[in-house]
């Protein structure tokens, strides 16, 4: 929650001179977001967002993102479009960063999540499934299920050199022989064949914007990757379907993976393995935010978020012997 | 740097129905300011900035501030305004914090700071205290000259019990003998008898809004209060015509001043006191600057701000012996 790269009023009324979105008025370092430094921007022709890429973000991935980003605006998916300056091009470098100026997108994130929020996610992410069908640019996914041993044994390994942080053991006991046997329980059954295309891959409800109860746009797409349709659903899953106390809100996800399969039918095989999938990126969640909570530095920025809470929803999803567990019929 | 306190979008949009300011289309939290928590606010009719008051301001202070903002917004000075509600009111409570919405201002703050910056300054600030004569509510200054010599006794007892911080001779060596001898000058010479009335007390240049060459508007009165007029251009003094080196820039100063006082003119007193005043304002940001730093919890959110920026200040003003050396013929 910061700017990280302070931008001085010179370099940015330079910067803005190479595109033609009229002159500076405002500008505000907005404290959100963890990856990247973002800025609200206003000049007399309109809002904008200018964000600035930490060394969290890959530079080589900023083609793929900015490129999905036009490409889904096109087709009429909300969500911020990158702003190309006079020679089309829309990353740029500012204050030593790759930068970009990104259209403003209206609207609220829900901080609690309502049953009347889950069908209009459930069609907006099958309308991003949809629009990318013709995106040629592929990028692997970092995260995925091959990915995820290397990172928990690098949890075992305890902080980073340098951090004065602790154990995995010690900030969440008993979580060994969780991952352990959940580990070798989806290496052996994780699916290879199902419908494949380019997926959010962290569409939790701080990415969803709504204004009233209208879904106005999907934010964020820097974690977007090639993977299966279903897990980005099975991500949601476990984002938005569970209560603050983790109990499982079957009404929330059978409104979402309905109003998903009207706009994008799944398969039977889809279908058959959102179980697998939704342990799958309980499991991601739980290791990343154990990563990030052993190398955690005492009183740094960043508060950092509760792998148990994804322990528990992984407990939840390995009592799930069929779909209809999740509210299909 | 930071939103300390956040504010779900279902509380916000239940606040937003006491005002007739129209409905929430967005907000995001400012990472500006490092004593309150500040939002940006766009609804379908307009921007605005929503501040919840953290625990550094005394709430028994606010109605000073904002009416403060209100008698000025009404004679013309360029600041933000506070929004009242149906009932007239303008300071609320949400999230468990005194809070106020208050208009957008437009216009940047200058990093770098330029000639042509320092004559609209000092017309400004000439201009918002002819705007205060007529003001009623009082608000003693709390870091005037009394007050510097028992925060100087604080600074060398050390942090305060639970921080583990640095002596004042650790961060800043020499400084005892310095100020000691500072205090004894200027609790023996401060003047008693100047032009008094509301001044600013914090102008620095990230508190000046400027749109092109125009200044657009002053910010952050929550340290405004009463006090010798020349004062608040004793520390513009310090805040605006130093060059980064720390060199003095006396064209910058006889700008400021000369603009200044076309407006509101000054007396002979007044300009013979600024020598000392200015001398007083360096050894106040001098104090509350070592406060910080002897007291900044070690990877806290805030860096602070040098001490040792204002000492050399400081003793450029000491070797002052005229009005002259300020610029002014």
């Amino acid at each position: 929650m910061a700017v990280y790269t302070e931008v001085s009023d010179e370099d940015l009324i330079d910067f803005l001179t190479r595109y033609d979105i009229g002159e500076l008025v405002s500008y505000k370092g907005i404290a959100e977001g963890v990856e990247n430094s973002n800025y609200y921007l206003q000049t007399d022709r309109g809002n904008f967002i200018l964000t600035l890429y930490e060394k969290r973000v890959d530079p080589g991935d900023l083609p793929f993102f900015l490129g999905l980003m036009d490409h889904l605006a096109a087709r009429g998916v909300s969500c911020p479009t990158p702003i190309h300056d006079r020679d089309g091009t829309a990353l740029q470098t500012l204050a030593e960063r790759p930068a970009a100026i990104i259209s403003y997108l209206a609207g609220v994130s829900p901080r609690r999540i309502m049953l009347k929020h889950c069908a209009p996610l459930g069609e907006a992410l099958a309308g991003m499934h949809l629009a990318t069908e013709d995106f040629a640019p592929e990028r692997l996914n970092a995260l995925c299920v091959d990915a995820w041993r290397p990172l928990f044994e690098r949890c075992l390994e305890g902080p980073q050199s340098g951090i004065d942080g602790h154990g995995a053991e010690d900030v969440c006991p008993g979580i060994t022989s969780l991952v352990s046997d959940e580990l070798g329980y989806l290496e052996a059954t994780w699916p290879d064949d199902l419908p494949k295309g380019v997926i959010h891959a962290d569409l939790f409800p701080d990415n969803v914007f709504f204004i009233g109860d209208r879904l106005s746009g999907l934010i964020d797409f820097y974690f977007a990757c090639n993977d299966f349709y279903a897990y980005d659903l099975a991500i949601c899953l476990n984002a938005w379907c569970f209560e603050p106390d983790l109990s499982f809100n079957i009404s929330k996800a059978r409104h979402m993976l309905n109003a998903y399969r009207r706009t994008r039918p799944f398969s039977e095989a889809e279908l058959k393995a959102l179980p697998t999938l939704a342990r799958g990126a309980a499991l991601r969640f739980l290791l990343t935010r154990l990563y990030d909570l052993i190398n955690h530095p005492p009183g740094a920025l960043v508060t950092p978020k509760d792998p148990m809470e994804y322990a528990r929803k992984l407990r939840f999803h390995q009592q799930v012997t069929r779909p209809g567990e999740y509210g299909l019929d």
